[in-house]
């Protein structure tokens, strides 16, 4: 499949000879590319144009006389804006996201058992949620902590379904289980920490269920979009971004909030995407001024941690919502969706 | 002066000697500090209580025996929400700043003539901007690049405050300018590099003026809170703090604004705190949402970069609005400062 | 499994009362762990000591009065120096890792052809490397670039061990591999993007290899250390972690290479420790001073990129050695060995 | 001044029009310097050559239909490898630093007695330390720790010096203490956290005494050299460069030693670099692996905390060697030297 043309441009060293340029030229050409090439009195520069998939695989920067090679382009194209002027929405029964449409995705941060769950749907979807979250498999950072009821909480979470009513969002962590979670969730999320799992990412654009795709502690938006890319290319292209904040020095804050990626990742994709203040945040008093926040800069949803009661939670207690406080961020955050002139769903 | 008690604690290493612990013991004691000693099956502990500026300077780390030295109270407190509950409110001849008054501060990052700031300061009045900031000494990072007006700049701004009745915003670099710079404007701005040039601080801590305090690209929040409280130290009780984006690993953005900064800002201290989504962004786009975001967060007040003709900027225009985009900007802030119930200014 | 004790402290609010410390010491007992209070003028702090596999999964944070949880002891155990005073020495047929004994672990990015990699570890071998790396499954972060040869790919890394003797280390991506992953390989790789792919962690455990294991881009000391916890608990103790450059805003270098994390590695930890200086700098020129660099901080090996034409490398041609710059660069190494006193393989 | 030619490269927007480029063509043109325009099937790109201090004050990026501006060449000139290619030698008295001279500058933080000095001065000689560092203006982040002694400090530095014989470094924080500083003392060092006052820059670059500059927590490679340019600019080409760890997430060191800016620095400047390893660590037990690694990767020297009695320090007691273990590292440090067939000082 061809990708479509891209465009580099190659700076070459003040020191760099004719003969290193032509050596260039030739390698372009071998590969089905072009170089075009312009000389002033301090720098030759050529530019790039051909296939992405090939550019993307010539070692450019290892040529004799090469400074550094400057990418033009965004490395992306099937998510990108340029691609589909349009936004992406993404239908789930009777709610939508994208287009106008929030969502309020909350449930607490692991299924932990059967009365939870059923309870934290039914404040859910009290609130005002337009989906249930609920982690059957629990990826932590510690090997001695709660690790998930596996299959059993994906069968809880789907009874939640059937009596709530709200679609259900559930983390994948091994392509062994894409069966199963496909089977048992409507949104099938790909946590932070499995951001660049490319297997992963590769399998689960071969299901026909909508991911929910989490940017990386460390990663760039276009790496994020990049990987958004690898599941769009698969075929599967009802993905929502989501982000939750990145590593930085503040210690204040569990993550530092990257408010400014959701105007950007609207610009440069027509996808979708969520902002999950609990988890930036880890703090349930930033919560509300964060949903607000993000809002405001344009998110298509939010996801948010709510538990029936957070102080026996078995993870992230600390960041999540008991049901009087949901219901008052819920109220607050349908009165900005008001105010706004969107819609809730 | 007396600061107030504070609070550390001493962790002991498992190999620590009885001998260990009475020797800082004995420092405390000699400190006019007390120690509590608390020992489990696995470690031994000790509780300091003292004086700030005392244990402040006790190398506790350095002790034999000693593995870490945690921090339980806030190492600042004049600042702090503690010391007092109420919102600090900042008034400058007839506009307020703080508990519930938003500041619209806007205008061009340098004074480049007398022609250009005059019109900036009308289209400022005119967008409904409560005052006027701009540059007459220039932190740059080039040394080729433009440095500002100096003392004319200041001139200039004086003659704009005039004409608009709007109060002034300038930053100051250099001590050795505190006087002229006092005299011509009337919020004194403490520029993002120069958030730790402690004598700068104590120096603006001895004038009338306001300070405007922007938090350092690699500052913690307890550390800006902390080079406020050598401003206020010294008898200026009118600090206003200014989140305007940290440097992280993202190149997307100029900055990463950190929008958690603005309610965690509001717990710790009763000092205002505004959002500069210009600089923290770097792109004339994101000065909408990133504007809204900041209010509803829970921001005292936003300082937007505006120019006549950004294209002709000397500096920043890149993330200079126009006088069209500043009142297409100017109009939603006032929209969403009504949502929320509270008053421009 | 009882995993030993572990030690808390939870520092009280100042407006907690009797009642929230009374709630905090019920749910400690409650869950087999014992809590000691220590009140103070300003604060009451509450030690805790218990099971780490119980205490890690109490919502501590979330109670009432909680201002926050201190951890004392380091929060993994089997890799802990503490767990294990003397170095682990890996053993693989003739040569040994660790204890005095330095790894050079030499070859290309990708498994490209049979030839490519004949001929990589015959300049391997020839350098004086003691073992032979190269990719079958590839990582990458575009969709677009070379995504590895697969098994075809450990056919070759088999056959090159039989010529040369060197034993092979190897990516491992995706669980579904493990088997012939490790039947082809001596040592299998975990990649810095999946070093908190779990599931990826407690399969490798299970196996008879060593795994060496990268940390990741934004991964701390801490949590390397913690995941090496997940391998080495399902039963495998020969784990080598490897520094390989952490992500900041410095952007001279594709990744800034934490040198201080080998001697920190080695205090905390009893596992061997590598560096891989073509990933952190990803540039040729400064393969010679990181690796020198590394040794004399205490690292136990390095992991360099070389290729037989690196102007043809389907991946990382810009950072690996050609032949002749690898022989060189392998003399300065084997020279500063020697000067340290230790040995090669 | 003409401060030569530079060289950048304006990417246009897919949808930029003729006219966005001749506006831009005339904009160059209307400030001196050229343009010239490439098209390609995608993209429009125009380089641009003219004099640094013109084109950096042109806002380009702010003009329609540009997508972004790629700076080509470095935006420094006087402190780059290419204006000088041989290394820059400080020569002090009978000792150098640069050219193969390894400086070892060795001191306490603070000047903290009289007796404190003239010991630390008899240690630091004795060990074969080439210079002595003591701080008498101290930075500190709270207001409540200890300030330093002032002048006081000063002459105390002086008297030492007089004993000894070793060049005293000393900070500088305010410039209307330049006067006293640049008498008492030999080197001037300007501090991390003043890496960007410019004025202080400026101010030091009119003096004859050579200026050790460190490196801002934030700051990149290309801004500590863009810092030195302001020094050089004013007439003081002898400029020491410092590397002394940057702001990371990882919180197990103070800050992250970036050793890979050592061998960066020397490709790109031709200053001296040296390392500390006791800020950038923040711990005693780091000191000497972190010098050893900056020798081999080809710092010109290192700047080390050592105080007579570390448990007595006024101010970083927790990083500082006491007097057996700065012999222990020195001895080392003069191995690794001969080692190399480099010379002290």
């Amino acid at each position: 499949m061809a990708i479509g043309s891209t465009e580099m441009m190659i700076v070459m060293q003040e020191s760099a000879t004719p003969e290193d340029v032509e050596r260039i030229l030739e390698l372009l050409e071998s590969a089905g590319a072009r170089g075009h090439v312009s000389t002033s009195d301090l720098v030759t520069v050529i530019g790039i144009a051909g296939e992405r998939d090939v550019i993307a695989g010539l070692p450019l920067e290892a040529y004799p006389g090469v400074d550094k090679v400057l990418p033009i382009l965004r490395p992306y194209k099937l998510v990108s804006r340029e691609f589909r002027r349009s936004d992406t929405v993404i239908t789930l029964g009777e709610t939508c996201l994208g287009g106008g449409h929030i969502a309020l995705i909350a449930g607490p941060c692991s299924v932990e058992s059967r009365a939870q769950l059923l309870e934290a749907a039914s404040i859910a979807k009290e609130g005002g949620a337009t989906m249930l979250r609920g982690g059957a498999f629990k990826p932590r950072t510690s090997p001695y902590a709660f690790q998930g009821l596996g299959v059993e909480g994906l069968e809880i979470l789907a009874e939640a379904r059937g009596q709530s009513g709200l679609p259900v969002v559930t983390e994948l962590m091994d392509p062994r289980h894409l069966e199963v979670v496909a089977e048992y969730s409507d949104v099938i999320q790909i946590g932070a920490r499995n951001m660049q799992n490319f297997q992963l990412l590769s399998a689960v654009g071969q299901v026909e269920n909508p991911v929910l795709l989490k940017r990386g502690l460390a990663a760039t938006i276009d790496e994020l979009l990049m990987a958004a890319e690898y599941i769009v290319r698969e075929g599967n292209d009802r993905v929502i971004l989501c982000e939750r904040g990145i590593r930085t020095f503040e210690t204040a804050t569990r993550n530092t909030l990257d408010i400014s990626a959701v105007p950007i990742i609207k610009q440069r994709s027509h996808l979708p995407v969520v902002v999950d203040p609990s988890h930036a945040a880890g703090k349930v008093d930033l919560v509300e001024p964060l949903s607000l926040a993000a809002l405001v800069a344009g998110a298509d949803g939010l996801m948010i941690e709510m538990h029936p009661t957070p102080e026996t939670a078995l993870s992230d207690g600390v960041q999540s919502l008991d049901p009087r406080q949901f219901a008052a961020v819920a109220a607050r955050i349908k009165d900005v969706i008001a105010w706004m002139g969107k819609s809730l769903g």
